[in-house]
């Protein structure tokens, strides 16, 4: 094991805040965890990869670190779980700096921290090319109430939490000009995005949603996977979307960002039209953008025209 | 997402077998999965890269998707668990031949279907460079039975499951002659090692076992993991350590291959010197290799002399 790997295992072994859900964390040949009684468990595991979701002259490593473990908490949000643990499986390249390394762990342990997980386990390696991280989120939901993407039923209504577009109209800018520095802070929504566990978790409590999903992969692919897990089709309205405001001053995003960017990660999600849904929780506010149809095909209503709307998955930007 | 990846969930998706014990698998933002009443769950992530764990030119795909499966297994064993479900993070360079996808999953699948667990979820992505793969398994064990590394005792017999040394001696013959071809059926403890899943799970229910690890870093290393975790120390006898034969006509191992070589997948085991352990358990060979002491030190006796054994960890072979 390379001295920068012990380094870092060392490092975080001794900043991981102990929970009594870990009874065995790093160092031993698995985790041992406690799922509450009554609880099933909950796995999601995502791929951040250096050059395809994030780049070094872009991202500050503390970047990287947030948004490696907010992806996954994203996914327990979106089944409307807890997170209980996560655990990191990081390749560096020879020769990585121990400050990257650093501003990496201190990114992906405060969003921990501030959530209250624990680092149990992961591993490591030398990386062939770029760095290489693997994280996966370990949750529960009471037996039979986590919120499943299939339960859409024709008439239900579709929601949105938070504004959209953000993180792709900020990736955009990138793009076109790759010198920029971004006072990242004032793009919290690409380089700091906020997974909406309180959301998720009062919407699957207070028995609101019939299905949902997280804005991983952009609002047309997200809400196709609603609509193909569930056998039905959707039908929502341009006018209604909350589009994100971006920079300082803050400039309103374009449509496209929202409804085709991803990596927003807030949540998309589907109630009976008889619920009365609040207009905020939890102090995000709560958009109603259509309804689900009977007919599979997703419909964008704009200025009075009606067009299909073609799910144009999250492309990354390295293609 | 690039055509290949969707033909890979698209064909996993309809290969995997399903288990009362996943409610959900692919197809969510997380896998559903009910942990037995009265269990812990156990959670263990391994990378596979190609160019540091295997290489395209040595290794089948089949070998490479049974490979990265065990290495998970092999740790679920070393708790004495039982698995209950696989995640595959999976990044493949673009050109990847579908033969070779078809391959590893065929390699993989069979391998989880021998134990009946579940492929329940992952990720793919696209790689910068090289086939990476990050696989977790999600097990479980009794609750506060779970072998650990760090309940051995000084006074405590050390074993081994297996023959060991086998899975380096045939790098290292690879590392030789970059360019031979290995029947790889005559080299199995490299190319399709077997996780010893009944052997831990037998020691635990039988209460045998006071500490535990699995062979994958090599004997030097485990026992001293073990030593680190227990605060203590071993004296292992080099006649005693059971020399595994490779090959077509098979030949013995070196000693060192025994001593320091990773990847065997045999369990390192400790007992009360009150407990009798069977010579072999499912079949297995179990042979006693020496004893832990309290001194913090490892001692290897060979032919009447004492010497300290130092770890020397396993070293893949682009180091």
């Amino acid at each position: 094991m390379p001295l920068a790997e012990k380094a870092l295992i060392a490092r975080i072994r001794r900043q991981v805040s102990r929970s009594a859900a870990v009874r065995i964390g790093i160092g031993d040949d698995c985790a041992v965890l406690r799922i509450p009684v009554g609880h099933e468990a909950l796995v999601t595991t995502d791929f951040s990869l250096e050059g395809i979701h994030f780049r070094r002259d872009w991202h500050s490593p503390e970047s990287v670190g947030h948004r490696c473990l907010a992806r996954g908490l994203s996914d327990i949000a979106a089944m409307g779980g807890q997170p209980i643990a996560t655990f990191i499986s990081l390749a560096l390249p020879r020769g990585t700096p121990q400050r990257w390394i650093d501003g990496f762990s201190r990114g992906l342990l405060a969003l921990a921290k501030k959530w209250s997980i624990t680092l149990a386990g992961g591993d490591t390696a030398e990386s062939p090319a770029g760095i290489l991280a693997d994280v996966v989120v370990l949750g529960s939901a009471p037996k039979g109430k986590a919120i499943l993407r299939s339960g859409a039923r024709p008439g239900d209504f579709i929601y949105v939490t938070g504004k959209l577009g953000g993180s792709a109209a900020t990736l955009h800018r990138l793009m076109k000009n790759p010198r920029s520095k971004l006072a990242l802070r004032d793009f919290p929504s690409h380089f700091f995005p906020e997974p909406r566990l309180e959301v998720g978790r009062i919407l699957r409590e207070k028995n609101l949603a019939t299905s949902m999903i997280d804005l991983s992969d952009g609002l047309s692919t997200d809400l196709s996977h609603i609509c193909d897990e569930s056998s039905a089709g959707a039908e929502i309205s341009a006018e209604a979307i909350p589009l994100a405001a971006i920079g300082r001053p803050a400039t309103k995003v374009k449509l496209d960002s929202a409804l085709h960017g991803g990596e927003d990660y807030e949540l998309l999600f589907t109630a009976s039209h008889r619920k009365k849904i609040p207009s905020q929780i939890d102090g995000i506010p709560i958009t109603r953008i259509g309804r689900i149809t009977g007919n599979k095909k997703i419909v964008l209503l704009n200025k009075g025209r009606a067009s299909e709307l073609k799910p144009r998955g999250w492309e990354h930007f390295t293609r």
